[in-house]
């Protein structure tokens, strides 16, 4: 028997965006160019609602309307700040600079007791890298931008990483089918 | 002379809005039906930027981006809290249900100190109004939403409001040419 890796949790319906580079929708929003360093680690909070279009909303709305409690946000806001610390060391010794990422939380029901936990992937799909010296995008904005070389992009990152296998890109296979 | 009623300030650039219930924005971005109460008065910055379009904006963008210190948000957000009781107040003892407001605050230099003041009017044009039995809008709303009778609505509230001079409607006039 497999041990078991997933766990399903309750996932919180707040998407949590930490900023240290200015991009994407920030950008936009207050007309700031791509590639400016941000004064400070910025967070923001994001409702998950595809028909709303992920609105941007703030502590009062999330508490307020119940979608997650003071201490819930409290702990995925120390969590993300974490996280973030974590990932720009470890991207920085990869010559990749962490622009921006999302995460999810999900409520982990254990017996009693209730834990907030890290839900979803950390992945190029949900982060921006760039190169620390050529600021090339290694990330899905060059999917969402349609610019060329995504699966190179994507594979560097793993490169950088280790864990692109030796033998280069393969498909990947699950444990059953590899016997 | 006259007594200067009128003080320039350093107008600080967030809008401040204040919900009791919800209308407008906040009902279509997360799909609230306009009326409902909220679960407790929530308030809102957004950034002063007609070229941006007023983004909504969270505290991290207004002290990272320098808007406004921590310190000032502070003072703002309990002011505009303790406006809101006072007025709520106010117009429920009218007949009136104050749905939502927007409020300005600005820096006034008193020779070495620097206070936080409320600045721009309090109106019918940035506050959302409601007849308290018929929920009859009596604001700015009858005009966005070519409602008919916008001048009735607006001399209504200034009747309750005991401010309509009793020979009914006129252009007022300042105190230089009433002589």
């Amino acid at each position: 028997m497999r041990e078991q890796l997933v766990r399903e949790v309750d996932i919180i319906p707040i998407e949590i965006v930490v900023r240290n580079v200015a991009a994407g929708s920030i950008s936009k929003s207050f007309g700031i160019e791509e590639g400016t360093p941000l004064p400070r680690s910025i967070v923001e909070y994001y409702y998950k609602s595809d028909e709303l279009g992920d609105p941007m909303v703030i502590e009062e709305h999330v508490t307020a309307f119940g979608w997650a409690t003071p201490q819930e946000l409290d702990e995925m806001l120390s969590m993300s700040l974490r996280i973030n610390d974590f990932l720009s060391g470890l991207f920085l010794a990869l010559g990749i600079k962490l622009v921006d990422f999302k995460l999810e939380f999900g409520r982990l029901y254990e017996g009693e007791e209730l834990r907030i936990v890290l839900a979803d992937e950390i992945s190029p799909d949900n982060c921006r890298l760039w190169d620390i010296k050529t600021n090339e995008k290694l990330d899905k904005d060059r999917f969402r931008r349609d610019l060329d070389r995504v699966e190179e992009a994507y594979q560097e990152v793993a490169r950088r990483l280790g864990i692109l296998p030796e033998g280069g890109p393969r498909d990947l296979q699950g444990p059953d089918t590899m016997q």
